[in-house]
């Protein structure tokens, strides 16, 4: 019998005790073992709650519980989870996460801590909800130099864009909209401004390049300038707009950033809508494969924790390892990247513009705006023209 | 020194030793070990070929090597395929494989075969090319109750049918190009009539119900009777035409079967072209995930055999389970799938249309001809409707 505990009893948390309750028969099978939840540590009481009887309050109360071999760490943030996450492993315990904070900030330390006490420390979930990415990155992509990954990596605010685009709504409706349906958190900064997609695609790179890579040095853009006109606009050029997280190799240093593109309809991303996340792999050998699906939501995360759960057991005893070293990974600037660029600009800068962008192709555009998509340059060559413009209403990428 | 062999050195065999010696240095890191291909099972010559020194023409030279403990099976077919890796598995060596007809005629057998001798036989490339989707299925997806699979998964096909829906071409037409580029065989059968779509989804439906599919009783229906009309057709319906290879569970059943389906242009396969694949699964809990990238070609195919050997090589002395036994997986009669069906019936026929299927919804069609798409209802009413009918053109099935 596998025991396992689940660390938090929030969202994540109790769709972990769900999904090994429900699925309990064929995960039995799968693993070749029956496997229980043991205990839940919270802070909270719940009174009538079906796992009542499996509330712990102390962590010791699991850590020094030799029965216990496997943990879901479903806390979030880093105050309580590195601690408790380092005594697990040091015990000897496998633990299996969400938590991309705790992953982006302490992933090298914690895979070494594992390595050294023979367990696992995997996180499937902290990385595209659902969607299987980490596991295959780690083992189906193997043996690829991976070449780039563009993700839609967040899904509230791929749902936001969605919205925005189909119905012509206006940022602050939507942002609404989402919070009332409890899609976005009351305080929307770590969806909207970009952060948690940063996060996760820091995670990526980390595992692209086998070195670390600080979501700190990764340039980083939300949704909030967007507007109904931009969406207008991007429909007369037949695109769509995504928040992107792009991690890029450039001959050996990795370029990574996260902003809104524009995308064409025929890229394979274009068509992912609403909550759905997908993530672009292109590698040396197998060239573009993609992986899509629920990129949040309680039962798509709690699944990809209990497939970890499904690893840890088959491999108890031994570690199941990444190659993601703490030494940093080299990075190249964003700012040498080469790509079009979507510009708004006020009419009466529209000579201005011309001369300067003379490649530029002009989009038909609303009374007393200038719209135009420049030529391929770097975002340097970019940046040092449009500082001289005055008049700028708005700037989106272009990816092809 | 991890030491593997290749058994045939055609299309797929080449491309495991390009991918194993161009990317060897990551694919070492990655592993924790050097890896090299120390032979080359093959009954040609290869003289002036890089790699002549490691041909060998007689299997035991492998087999008795104890050096060697990773096999590559690329040769296809079944009859020296099967006895070879049977011997090599009973001796200890793992095998990795890209051949589906082995797989889906010899799965459970050579998998227990590989359990009791502490090694493994892995097959990710013999379903989707260099799409991950074997590992993700016994790993990622191993909490879920799997509902239903639907996968794009010939890429000769695929890219026919995309000529034919871009570019208005007859059949007989695209699939001259496509023997002309490579891309189909000279005798195209195996592509065009859907067995090996039909190969493919019983090795999936076998891994989704941990059960035996056996692929004869899969119902298969291939692309050979579609013609240009039908893009047509589908074009004004606003979908496109895909062989489909859908696997499904009925309360504990399986239905399966591969055919030329029409979907809308929301559907996630809508996007999937050319000589891409993609497999779009639904579980009980993590919802939709898919799997998208290039079905075919060497070394796409390779990179997945490669990562094959990299799990074998982190595994060493034991075996990576699968749950596919070989009891016959109970089946669902297709005939009890409902949906909706296109068909094309010449004009004279109209009247008697009308009134057998009241619930249809008329398309505009070309002269001489009456189109319909019927309301949802069984295989088996529609069937028995259908039979009444004269002067029959085309059916195509509708998937939601």
């Amino acid at each position: 019998m596998i025991k396992v505990a689940v660390f938090g009893y929030g969202t994540v948390g109790s769709g972990v005790v769900d999904v090994i309750d429900d699925n309990n028969e064929l995960i039995s099978k799968r693993i070749g073992d029956d496997i229980c939840v043991k205990y839940i540590l919270d802070i909270r009481e719940f009174p009538g709650d079906r796992n009542e009887s499996k509330i712990v309050h102390d962590v010791n109360v699991i850590l020094d519980d030799p029965e216990v071999s496997i943990i879901c760490e479903t806390m979030g943030g880093t105050k309580f989870a590195y601690p408790y996450t380092k005594s697990a492993l040091e015990k000897g315990k496998s633990v299996c996460t969400s938590n991309k904070e705790l992953v982006a900030a302490y992933g090298p330390e914690l895979l070494e801590t594992a390595k050294s006490n023979n367990c696992s420390y995997l996180f499937e979930a902290s990385v595209g909800g659902g969607i299987p990415i980490i596991r295959p990155m780690n083992t189906s992509l193997a043996p690829e130099h991976i070449e780039k990954i563009i993700g839609i990596l967040n899904g509230t605010t791929n749902y936001m864009l969605t919205k925005m685009a189909r119905e012509g709504s206006n940022y602050d409706d939507v942002l609404k909209e989402a919070q009332d349906k409890g899609y976005a958190e009351r305080n929307p900064e770590a969806d909207v401004e970009g952060y948690d997609a940063c996060r996760k695609i820091a995670i990526l790179s980390s595992l692209m390049t086998g070195k670390t890579v600080n979501y700190e040095n990764i340039y980083t853009e939300g949704i909030t300038k967007l507007t109904a006109l931009d969406f207008e606009y991007a429909a007369k050029l037949d695109r769509s707009i995504k928040l992107l997280a792009i991690a890029e190799d450039k001959d050996g240093k990795l370029a990574a950033m996260v902003a809104p593109f524009m995308i064409g309809r025929e890229h394979p991303l274009n068509g992912v809508n609403d909550v759905f996340n997908a993530i672009y792999v292109t590698g040396n050998k197998v060239d573009d494969v993609m992986f899509y699906g629920k990129g949040a939501g309680m039962l798509p995360t709690a699944s990809a924790v209990v497939s970890d759960v499904v690893e840890c057991a088959r491999n108890m005893g031994r570690n199941i390892s990444f190659a993601w070293s703490d030494e940093k990974a080299p990075l190249a600037d964003f700012k040498d990247n080469e790509r079009s660029f979507f510009v708004r600009i006020k009419q009466n800068a529209k000579d201005e513009a011309k001369e300067m962008f003379a490649d530029a192709k002009e989009i038909e555009g609303v009374s007393g705006e200038y719209a135009f998509v420049t030529a391929k340059m770097s975002e340097r060559e970019f940046d040092d023209k449009i500082v001289k413009l005055s008049d700028v209403i708005n700037i989106i990428r272009i990816e092809e």
